[in-house]
């Protein structure tokens, strides 16, 4: 195997128990996983001891996907660690394994997430990582003095003013600002040391930052949204793209469309990695691999199918529509726009009930489920890598820890045969081991340039 | 030593690299210390090993009494790490030892906040601690799309209800709540989930929270404003107060006041732990203890000082007075109003200088200043202790990691000999080590009482 052939990223996406909604019942998971960090630490290691880029956990400032009776209580997704405490503690038991999170533009202010992620950047040595996102659910307003949600529109507007106010804040200090000269009683260069002084539609935020510049220059930015108001803000400010796809051809379409945006922004295709969801359930025959997701799809109570579905097409309520039945026609949402379309196509396509529907999005939540074996699914990942559909995937392991054990056990080092993944972390930061650049500050003077307000005075 | 001899608490305040203003020039500290996890995780664990109840960090959501030209440029307290990520990171590498910061009332959201903590206390398995603030400066309104800080009383109004808001959010599921039974897919007790949904005056927040109850019911809450409305607001709510006394009549007359309000509010006296500020200089003899406090104080370059003390009144500006003349009448503040009047009192009394008021308070910046031997610096908070002045301290080691390594290995095993300290911790939660009740959830349906809006549908 040549050290020059292009290799693939891999993102661990770790939900409490596992990405399969019943993934609790499963009787080698924790049932508490979402509440123990033992857990955490464990899954967390496991995914450094198999190179992943990074460990990534979803999250939303609500109890998730509230439903009603035997929805709600069976879900053990409605209580988790808060992801940024989280990825701080795991940061002091891991050293190479970048550390990404979810958090939403809508619910927060631009000064507190640029400084909690300046923070864990600098308590892993730059390896933090932050997906963005504008909130998809009613739920989240209601915990923040709001009778309704953002409108979609206005979120993404937000959200690119959010994203220069972040950046700016981030930029308030020069990487050598601080010069710390015990003999002479000066700890910073004032030249090298910037007040934001931002003042938009959105945000009003002086500044600076009271974090010195992240070792990254910026911690890795991640987003998800699939809109088109989300396919143009990761144009212009997405380092990576997680996605689900389902078909090689439309991952191919989504992936040249957004390669395509991002060189239209000015900016090098290359410096966006496109990771599509996978949901891989390993056997060591196929038909063991069947098995295994036969037994997972068991545990899944109707009532928690039906709502999970709801939840997953903006909250609209399909409880009074038969069950063994068609989809019927559903009302615009305010909420994840890209999703639903994406189910209505899905039900379309193979003309599924409303219960085949939930069985089949129950476990991946839209993404792309692989039944197989290691080699099996090498080969399904390897089609999607050389054939422009993917630059890496997000794998979402169905229960945990054992389904992340067999990824790592199994399916990886056969990925590591065919010269497809890395043997050994490349850098210490996200971005190296991502192939990232390190972005250069926007108030670093160079000949000629205008400086943004200075604070030396 | 009887194993009954009442006990005094301590807590361990650590400034990145010492609580002295010029700290960091020291020769023995990391002059990068607020951004060096090593030197936290070792100072963390020294304390740990000392037996202290607790760390605290401080903090504010904007660099730190921002001053001008070399006032500025030497301050090493304008970048450190935010405070709930640290905590996360230390809760992996202690055991005991409680972890407490500073977060802010008034330019944060009940959610955030009632998650934040609770998710550290179950990372610490109990140990967290919030201590409540509503801000004292101006520069974090700027950085929150204000043109002006709200209003002392209205502030104090806002964290009465945020306190409110957050009990209820950490209520929203009883201790019991979670029964995840795999058999029969239940993961709640549907009748143990409370919905707080809280309407009021500045907050609208449906809730549950997304995490479970704390450990500890609610992580321990601290306050340190000494105002009226400050002290209003600890009798009805503050668990530990800190506070900045400088004669031991001072401290009594603050102790009794407060017990009394406390007492007055309908809660139990014992249950309201009172903990100056202490800044202790340790010498072998008062000689050498009055040699290390000199060596610190020459550090301090003459404008650093007229900027802190410009900070601690309220943001005035000095620079026009003569150095060498007396503190001119100061307008009314909207900032810390305890802590103009205590430096204004103290300026008074002494008859001191402007110059003269800076060198007083740069080093413990209004605390008690206490030099000497292990053996007279534990009589004088011997005396504090058993005469009603308090019922332990907050310490504030000049420069770390030296200054608490000395407290550690001089003053405490002073203390444990004269039975005023533990030598074991009594517990594994913060609550537990500092003798105070785990608070019952006020949505627990006794009989005849009426329950709050359930989730139960």
């Amino acid at each position: 195997m040549s050290q020059q052939k292009k290799q693939l990223r891999l993102g661990a996406f770790l939900m409490s128990s596992g990405h399969h909604v019943a993934a609790w019942r499963h009787p080698e998971t924790p049932a508490d996983g979402g509440l123990n960090f033992h857990h955490f630490r464990k899954v967390a290691q496991t995914a450094e001891r198999g190179k992943f880029d990074m460990i990534f956990f979803a999250d939303g400032v609500a109890v998730r996907q509230r439903g009603q009776g035997l929805d709600a209580v069976s879900r053990s997704a409605v209580v988790h660690f808060e992801p940024l405490t989280l990825l701080s503690a795991l940061s002091v038991v891991t050293e190479n394994i970048g550390l990404a999170a979810t958090v939403s533009t809508t619910y927060n202010e631009p000064y507190h997430l640029a400084r909690k992620f300046a923070s864990l950047d600098y308590l892993s040595g730059g390896r933090a990582g932050w997906n963005l996102v504008t909130s998809a659910t009613e739920a989240e307003a209601h915990n923040f003095n709001r009778d309704e949600h953002m409108e979609h529109g206005l979120r993404y507007e937000r959200a690119r003013e959010f994203v220069d106010v972040v950046t700016k804040l981030w930029d308030s200090w020069e990487d050598e600002a601080f010069v710390r000269d015990k003999a002479s009683g000066i700890y910073f260069d004032p030249d090298k040391h910037h007040v934001p002084n931002h003042k938009g539609k959105h945000f009003s935020v002086l500044g600076p930052l009271n974090v010195a510049r992240p070792p990254q220059g910026y911690p890795v930015i991640i987003q998800a949204g699939s809109s088109e108001d989300g396919q143009d803000l990761a144009a212009h400010t997405a380092e990576v793209i997680f996605t689900a796809q389902q078909t090689l051809a439309e991952a191919q379409a989504f992936y040249g469309g957004v390669k395509a945006r991002v060189a239209q922004a000015g900016r090098n295709p290359d410096h966006v990695k496109i990771m599509p969801g996978v949901f891989p359930v390993i056997g060591k025959t196929e038909a063991e691999a069947k098995e295994k997701y036969d037994q997972l799809q068991e545990l899944i109570h109707p009532y928690v199918g039906l709502g999970l579905l709801s939840g997953m097409i903006g909250g609209f309520d399909l409880s009074q529509y038969p069950i063994d039945g068609p989809l019927p026609d559903l009302p615009e949402t305010n909420g994840g726009k890209s999703r639903q379309r994406l189910l209505t196509d899905l039900a379309k396509r193979d003309n599924l009930t409303i219960r085949e529907l939930y069985l089949a999005i129950a476990g991946a939540r839209g993404h792309r489920t692989i039944l197989g074996t290691p080699q099996t699914i090498a080969d399904q990942l390897e089609d999607w890598f050389v054939n422009g559909g993917a630059d890496g995937f997000n794998i979402m392991p169905p229960y945990l820890p054992g389904g992340l054990d067999e990824f790592v056990d199994l399916v990886i080092p056969e990925l590591q045969r065919r010269g497809l993944f890395r043997t050994e972390y490349e850098g210490k930061t996200l971005r190296e081991n991502l192939g990232l650049p390190r972005p250069a500050n926007q108030f670093t003077q160079v000949a000629d340039a205008p400086e943004l307000v200075s604070a030396s005075r």
